[in-house]
């Protein structure tokens, strides 16, 4: 068994290791042909904390006795097919920085963007049929788990009203759930395991979305990686915002709506919404729900009969979680 | 055997009824998780004279005794990747119209059409393992297929100089050559015929796209389906373009620079180009390139020990490429 930080270190090397290759191949075609792919190697590259190759490798691990150096490579595929969908949320949401760096549309253009976008979606699914090509089981679930994925962006994209759905097939299904039981299907671990995985992580996701939402308006701007007014440029429909909504006055109602979801969104408006959360308590209400939803979660963890890989990375991912 | 209409209506049909089933599916996640789908439909709707999935399901029956549904079913493929590619495709060129309707990202807005290309791109993917699963040989050449259109596109952005390099990835592996050859392959065709094809396919594709640039410039503007300066204001790098560039003379070569690839292309720009193009007599080494190699292909398609459903649909694309 590898720790988190064992795991990233190999996960970065191979990875970069299997770009190359890939790099190499397209140059036989021509010396501009592999650009793409040059692209998506500088996105990994620009850092993520891998946690959904980790999540399915743990969970593959925690179910089986072998530890295979093709199930450590179809990890990659979790990270591909978020650089495919980051790439092109960036150029959804006009983003101009990603992860403290400058995002591929605004270095591109937009027209290169979506065609690195479409090459890393295609590496994922060759790498991921390049090993499970007699598995339609898995075959099924991976197709799930793209179209699921695209589905909660349009949703977010749409603003639909039930926030609770786009986080669930958003992050909940994307980010946790599908790269879990993807594994632990690998490792013919049994249904009933798997449900209840399947239950736990949803519920991992929704708390790690609260708080990612409450990162876009209260983290600092370094750690964030982007600007934090960006989210009420988007006007994305958060659970946050929902709970103010909710407790707002009608004034205030006014004067959220003049700027939320516009350009002219500035740090003026981003304190007075901060002090609105605050002095409502919904800024104490979130910090309290994601406490008591980790403590349920740990809860659950602990009645598995034995302690995994897997039980020991989501329960750091709660301690991360709960970090104010 | 059927024959190019009956295959048209058959797979308008059926294509059809596999969306709705697709749509249907989606609609137990929420009424609007269909959306994408649903554009995808709309999409194929509009047109398309589906020779692709007619080259890769003719290849297939003439080298196969058995006329599978499901080898039928495996056509809908190229339909998908080709919604996938031209959706995308349309950003790149800000093109607002496509088979002479309003293009999807000029209707929908460049967001949606970004996630409907990946939708179409993922049900491309679906339906294909679903047939193709557990068949190395057809996944490596899908990959492929994949792969090199994306690389033939961006190579159209950036205006690689080597036309013909850009034609072969774009125009003859992909429209031609790959759907051919998966069919050959998975009808267990021997690999002399399967290499036989790819060369005349090669071929076939050369001169297609050679119509088709010409068409960028001669067409009909109702019959091309989208305006005709919009090649010129792509500033798209054709066989055409490099004749007129290899015969012009420098002051016409200034006049060329100072519209082409801008938006401020019109008609009296575009009749110029005409006029030049017919008194140096490009437009007739054009249609004498096309027909000296269409009587090529002819030949070799006459060599075949039998003439087959994809020797006659060779032949009839080959007679509407010379129709001027």
């Amino acid at each position: 068994m590898i720790n988190l930080k064992e795991f990233k270190t190999k996960f970065d090397r191979e990875i970069n290791q299997y770009l190359d290759n890939k790099i190499q191949e397209a140059e036989k075609i021509d010396k501009k042909a592999p650009d793409l792919i040059k692209i998506v190697k500088e996105f990994i590259n620009y850092g993520g904390k891998r946690f959904r190759p980790a999540i399915f490798y743990y969970a593959y691990q925690s179910y089986s006795q072998r530890s295979l150096e093709k199930i450590f490579k179809l990890s990659f595929i979790f990270e591909l097919f978020q650089t495919f969908a980051l790439i092109h949320d960036d150029i959804i949401d006009k983003a101009d920085l990603r992860r403290n760096w400058i995002s591929v549309n605004k270095k591109y253009g937009i027209e290169t963007a979506i065609l690195a976008g479409d090459t890393a979606l295609m590496l994922a699914d060759e790498l991921f049929y390049e090993i499970c090509l007699e598995k339609p089981k898995i075959n099924k679930l991976y197709n799930r788990f793209k179209q699921d994925t695209i589905i909660g962006q349009y949703f977010d994209l749409i603003k639909l009203c039930e926030v609770e759905k786009i986080i669930d097939l958003k992050t909940s299904r994307y980010s946790f759930i599908y790269p879990g039981i993807i594994g632990m299907t690998l490792a013919k671990a049994s249904r009933e395991e798997i449900q209840k995985w399947a239950e736990i992580l949803k519920e991992v996701g929704f708390i790690f979305q609260l708080k990612d939402d409450f990162n876009g308006i209260f983290a600092d701007e370094k750690i964030f990686g982007k600007p934090i007014t960006s989210d009420l440029k988007e006007g994305k429909n958060t659970f946050i915002i929902k709970q103010f909504l909710l407790k707002a006055t009608e004034k205030e109602k006014i004067k959220f709506y003049s700027f939320f979801g516009k350009q002219k969104v500035n740090h003026n408006h981003l304190n007075w919404i901060k002090k609105i959360l605050n002095r409502k308590g919904i800024v104490e209400k979130i910090k309290k729900t994601i406490l008591n939803r980790s403590n349920k979660i740990r809860k659950e963890l602990s009645k598995f009969s034995r302690q995994t890989s897997l039980t020991s990375l989501i329960n750091l991912i709660l301690i991360r979680i709960n970090e104010f």
